[in-house]
């Protein structure tokens, strides 16, 4: 069975949750304790050696870390993953924004000030990441005014990435009322069915 | 024929630029002078709302952003690109983590130090961006300890978008001494048939 190195207040954990809930695939879950340092342990390096959730383990043992990689994985041969060039090099467009300049920005002001509890200089560095933030929901919020989904016209693996963070981005400071159509796609999102909570 | 929107000094740039000479693809390359705000213009902008080089332009008129997006594009059919999911899914793995865990750090300092000029807030970070990359080569001599290649057994795209920063990383300040399988690997990259300089 499939088993998923995961911590659940992880978004990037919780994309391989939501796409494996959509998909019907029955894994084993594995809570990764991170505030107490247990993705920096040898038996969790060996799977992953730089030391971050969520890790995909395959039957043979084989691992897979990076949470777009695993859901690219995951996806293939489903309706989430077409299967036609361009459209999935739009997708893979769409993942790399989300891990460049989405991810780094709203994430980690939510997990600076929800989780860790903020150091003066990463107080200091908090200005940044909302401005960089709001610029990544105001590229998502130019392209939902066109599209109802990131690629093609339905939700694919790029729409499950990019929610992962987005649907929690007030709990970083991010207050969407300027990005209509990024919430009415969150909604889309969250209404279709086998869709679980994070 | 293809168009590369890009810019001469750019590691991402430069991925794309290095895989096409490797396929033998013919390509218009335009010059984007980023200091000069043309990443930023109204026409630059329809093409990649994120105002990001490198964009890859297609007979269409269609554009595919994020340099490992195109990389993914481009290789497709051929070597560079192995058709078995898992060797896929490795790749990917890689390519996210060069995004997330390498350039950030990486290219971040050798922008600073070699094209920007530091403003007092980066050079306060600029020990933290250092830590961060020497935490990525980490990894990368781990892994190159072990195998010639980051995925398989020969050159892919998880090389190519690791090697565009890799190994211009003196100019950032990293001294690569501490990483032999790092540095056997460069000369490998570089001793590939159809090698283009940066």
């Amino acid at each position: 069975m499939l088993r998923l190195y995961d911590n659940h207040l992880s978004g990037n954990g919780y994309k391989p949750r939501l796409l494996l809930a959509h998909l019907g695939s029955a894994y084993e879950a594995v809570e990764v304790d991170i505030m107490k340092g247990e993705s920096r342990t040898p038996e969790f390096l060996a799977r992953n050696p730089n030391g971050r959730v969520p890790v995909l383990e395959l039957d043979d043992g084989t691992c897979i870390a990076e949470s777009n990689a695993i859901l690219h994985f995951l996806a293939e041969g489903s309706r989430f993953l077409p299967t036609d060039r361009l459209s999935r090099a739009l997708i893979l467009q769409w993942m790399f924004f989300e891990q460049y300049s989405h991810e780094p920005f709203i994430a980690v002001a939510r997990h600076w000030i929800c989780h860790t509890g903020m150091s003066e200089a990463q107080r200091a560095q908090l200005p940044g990441k909302h401005e960089g933030g709001h610029a990544a929901l105001a590229v998502m919020e130019g392209h939902l005014c066109r599209s109802d989904w990131f690629v093609g016209t339905g939700m694919t693996i790029a729409d499950i990435a990019l929610y992962a963070y987005t649907h929690v981005a007030d709990e970083g400071g991010f207050d969407l009322a300027g990005y209509p159509a990024v919430r009415d796609w969150l909604v889309r999102v969250r209404q279709q069915p086998g869709h679980v909570p994070m």
